[in-house]
């Protein structure tokens, strides 16, 4: 018999799917928009699927190899009645992921012409195809990591005290898979923009998503390859991997909630999975209105409700504890840290604050002091996050401990996160509208439509930055949080491997502090890797590009470019250069932990952790600021377009373009996969 | 009556002093060129002349209120018997290394003009004069500092269970003295820099160093203030910090050892600064010949004496051992990680190697390609170094455990420190001569000198630019292995502070954690705020050169620019820039450990001192990688001077500058100054 709890859960996901069936039945079935439209949405849809399909043909086999490891990792230590459940846990969760990847990606591919197509009536309705789109992405991507945890669960046995050190595995496999689609995503999108910019405006001189340029389609592809697919399975993983440390914290309190605090963690994302769903259903696009107002408007309602969900869902699952109130606190402490996020990340990268401004200014004098501005700009943006996330894990730490349940302050920092995370689908919702009213732009601006119906794709365009942005501090910030838990459900799969407690990781140890050194610079090493890949992607790119621009006839209008040839050469640059990066960290990690052992291995962890999460906001900040900067300077200031200040903004933006979304991306994907690596692989570093 | 040791240490330091009175003597007596270099000369002297008496005025204003603070400290927090004693060593401390700045400074500015005068006639000449001015600053500060701590040893009492907790304030003296000469004068020199290449090279289209450009004298002014002065500071607090936590280290093995293995450290530096000596002696400039092969020669000569100075010394002092021999091992892992620093630096920043090549073909599609590229060598030039540095943590403190010793661990990695700081004096004599002959070169441009002067000393500035980069590698490799010796002396002294043994700092509980984040997040920070700084002051540049622009009299020939006014702008633009980011990282850390206490405060300072040894290594070297990458274009490749990649390399190089010269060798004195602000203060956080 399955406990209530999960009961519940499979409803709310059966219900969520259900509302994205509905909504992309009904997106599917509007207009297709003209000819030249549909032209277009074609070869981005054919690139976009070819890419997909060879991607995850590439990750396969690799996870299929590390599959066959964990198996036998298992076996040789020891634990053979594990190897097999562990290993089809991880199968399982990196097929998941697999599959809300492409999901996004399929529907984003279908959205984007559907929101062109609205465009040419109405504004608010381009807003309502394109963040309707992102709704299908955000409640099947999020139903789908809760259904697979619970379905894993049950398959395992459903043993409280057991079954969550075994379904580490679905996590793991998720974030596998998760960091390859990010990092193979990510550089393709970057290689193919850099590369279409730098031939087309900067060589050639024509505009962004010219039709004449042969890259531009492959530019198109890669916001789906890249920003859906990719942040899907980032966020997926987050909550799996978040949803089994909450897990694991919760067997130490068994004996206070007995089961009910095991399930906390996935009843309440299912909840906030519901809270969700109402605040989609109230986005309405209207004419002529602000389309941040509409989205901003269905978030508060998402967190609002969230909250109420989150006093109710504690009273029912933690009520056993005498101060369950301070629970609600916690988890309500994760909550407005989300809003917080939102909020830190719109002041660093919108145009009306100060930051953006300084590197607009700093453009009148050129490349070089518009990236220094940009550069201390996307180093100041680690404080605020930093003090964030280490408020909210004091505090709800200490409110776990006012509880008076025994180990309460860890399971406090626990439901913060899971609080942070209820609102996920939504976030989601609003971060695959981006790359689809980002692709309906161009689209519009291929098909050489009418000027009203490119001014306003514009206005959905530019809403698309912002969300694409904010989202992404979104999701670093519950990454954060979901990594400390992370770390303890290590600590305590350890103790359980062991035998004995393993509550110290004493970095005035040299080889903890070495660990940490290395954990930190592995970081850095991987950023370096990420980003170099998208510089040799991009070369590929320029160059095939300028093959076909080398008899003239494209730019005379004779010939029509070869778009198919630029996107096979950016999918094989793309494939081949993700993998040295991937095997990196994960390799690294297993030889550390193998030479060095578990606590040094914490130690890298930690400490690597920590490094990933500022980098990762300086890298997504900056780039951010450095595109709005551009922007700024696009919509009149500092002498407006084709000014010398708005050819150093160009510099800054490509400089930001392989930060805000290769590298960045990727490295919330690494910190949260050296987590569960750690977790999975932990028989090999006792 | 004083220990034979501490004989033997002042000894050698006055030996040190005597042979730089003699080098001096020779260099004063030198001729002193045309009236036209010593027009330009007497410039540069006046301008860096006010710079240091302005910005130690500065200095010694928030010297004096720490001092104060530090009495007030101790005498509320219970100790008022170490309260005179503590400020009294802080304000020796801050004395001796403003003393150490300035002479360096002094000396530069009067061996740029023999230097510019000798390659009238002779390169070799000119090395000479160049290396030797080098030579004096280097042993001036390395005897300093040793005589410094030994003196205060001495002065204080001599205790040698108590008087190592006691000389810390000189530690933090120094530390705090070296952060804003380093910072101040890494601003100056950048400041200038950029804005004179911004309004001269690329607004009025002059040459660098053109005599008509109102900045130009400022930039001189930039390499005594910035170079000469803040490298000084840092490597004098470097040996003074390493010192006292040695023997602090010492304290604990004092059953073993006695006074000998507390006094060891300096004893082992004199016998380096005796090795540097000879070494420097070694050093003869050859007409036609690679500067760089007589000054790596002299740096061989000098490790290899170290290395048999080390044997004696550890079997003189350590003996009482049975594995002495071990102590020695680990003392020569440190001789050999300072050659490994040397040559990975080299590999990164020279164009004979893959790194900058890559940087000078990025340069080919323009500044946005050159910049991803440097960025992301930037970022990978951790590896190797991080790797390097875990090593030489790991082995040298397993022969610690070798010797037999309790504790022996921590005693080889201070010992290891110590071995790479042998070599400290000879290092500082190449460093300085890096400046001296970028001065010279200066010069000889703004004196309009023959063709024949001006390429001699282009090969001088080239090995400059070469020791300037590899001077920066070894001072952050020392650091690093200097501040786990002092985490450890933290501990120790909060041990006695608090009578209980302090051995942990678990990165697991939550406030560890959280202070870990934050002292990561203070680096990043830092940094931001020190590039801001040069961006700023740099604009102020700008707009005072603008200023005398404008009629066209200067392009003209009709007026001579004003270079004073220049000089003045820049000297309050980055004297008032300093103080922010001075104040910051002295009073954050403060903060965290009255709220957060000790533990956490650990954590801290490790998880931050791991980042700022990253941090440092990113910036510098990615900054020489730029500065090399353009070089390597101006010689010829990919289209030399005037290309359009050669437009993209300066971009580069601009961005480079505030990196490598200012942000990054700030952090190497702020890792240390966290870790002597912590032991100064440590009675505030318990």
């Amino acid at each position: 018999m399955i406990d209530l709890p999960l009961q519940i859960v499979i409803a709310i996901c059966i219900l969520a799917l259900a509302l994205a069936a509905i909504l992309a039945r009904n997106l599917l079935a509007q207009d297709q928009g003209t000819p030249k439209m549909r032209e277009v949405s074609d070869a981005i849809r054919v690139g976009a699927e070819a890419f997909v399909k060879r991607q995850y043909s590439t990750i396969a086999i690799l996870a299929v190899v590390l599959a066959l490891v964990i198996f036998v990792v298992y076996f040789l230590t020891g634990q053979s009645d594990l190897a097999l459940a562990t290993a089809a846990a991880y199968i399982v969760g990196a097929t998941c992921s697999a599959v809300a990847g492409i999901v996004a990606m399929y529907v984003a591919v279908r959205a984007n012409i559907r929101t062109a197509a609205a465009a040419q009536t109405s504004d608010g309705k381009a807003l309502d195809m394109s963040f309707h789109g992102g709704a299908v992405s955000g409640l099947i991507i999020a139903s789908m990591s809760l259904l697979g945890v619970s379905i894993t669960y049950i398959a395992l046995g459903a043993d409280p005290l057991h079954t969550p050190f075994v379904i580490v595995g679905f996590g793991f496999g998720a974030s596998f898979v998760a960091l390859f689609a990010q990092l193979g995503g990510g550089i393709y999108t970057k290689a193919a923009d850099v590369g279409a910019d730098l031939v087309g405006k900067v060589e050639a001189g024509i505009p962004e998503d010219d039709v004449r340029n042969p890259a531009v389609v492959a530019d198109l592809v890669g916001d789906n390859v890249g920003d859906c697919a990719g942040r899907g399975a980032d966020l997926f993983e987050s909550t799996a991997a978040e949803n089994i440390g909450a897990m694991i914290l919760g067997v130490a309190l068994f004996p206070v909630f007995g089961v009910n605090g095991i399930l906390f963690p996935i009843v309440m994302c299912a909840f906030g999975l519901l809270a969700s769903m109402i605040g989609i259903l109230c986005v309405r696009g209207r004419d002529g209105a602000d389309p941040m107002d509409a989205m901003n408007m269905g978030y508060y309602i998402t967190a609002a409700i969230s909250a109420v969900f989150l006093f109710f869902g504690v009273q029912w699952l933690l009520g056993a504890s005498a101060g369950w109130m301070y629970f609600f606190f916690a988890g309500l402490i994760g909550i407005i840290l989300s809003v917080c996020f939102l909020r830190v990340t719109l002041y660093y990268t919108d145009h009306h604050y100060r930051p953006v401004q300084e590197i607009a200014d700093a453009s009148e004098t050129g490349a070089a002091t518009n990236i220094i501005s940009g550069f201390s700009v996307a180093l100041e943006t680690t404080a605020i996050p930093a003090i964030l996330i280490g408020i909210s894990l004091l505090l709800s730490y200490w409110c776990g401990t006012q509880t008076g349940i025994a180990n309460g302050g860890l399971y406090g920092t626990a439901v913060a996160t899971i609080g942070m995370l209820m609102v996920c689908a939504y976030v989601l919702a609003m971060d695959t509208f981006g790359p689809i009213a980002d692709n309906a732009g161009g689209i519009v601006e291929m098909s050489q439509a009418p000027d009203a119906v490119r001014h306003r794709m514009d206005k959905l365009d530019a809403a698309g930055n912002t969300t694409k942005a904010l989202t992404k501090g979104y999701a670093i910030g519950s990454a954060s949080l979901a990594v400390f838990l992370l770390f303890n459900a290590y600590m305590a799969d350890i103790a359980k491997l062991t035998g004995k407690a393993f509550e110290v990781v004493n970095l005035a140890k040299v080889d903890v502090f070495v660990g940490g050194l290395l954990g930190a610079m592995l970081v850095f090493l991987f950023a370096s890797f990420a980003i170099r890949a998208v510089s040799k992607t991009a070369q590929s790119v320029i160059e095939a590009v300028r093959v076909q621009f080398k008899d003239n006839a494209i730019m005379a209008g004779d010939r029509k470019p070869d778009y198919a040839a630029v996107i096979d050469i950016t999918t094989s640059g793309a494939l081949r250069n993700m993998v040295l990066p991937g095997i990196l960290v994960v390799g690294f990690p297993v030889i550390i932990g193998m030479t060095m052992k578990y606590e040094a291995l914490a130690g890298f962890l930690m400490v690597g952790t920590i490094a990933g999460i500022l980098l990762a906001l300086i890298l997504n900040n900056g780039g951010g600021a450095w595109d709005n900067a551009k922007k700024y300077i696009e919509a009149g200031a500092h002498g407006g377009k084709k000014s010398e200040a708005h050819k150093a903004a160009v510099i800054g933006d490509t400089l930001g373009d392989p930060f805000k979304d290769t590298a960045g991306p990727s490295l919330h994907v690494l910190i949260k996969l050296l987590a569960t690596l750690t977790l999975v692989l932990a028989p090999l570093f006792i």
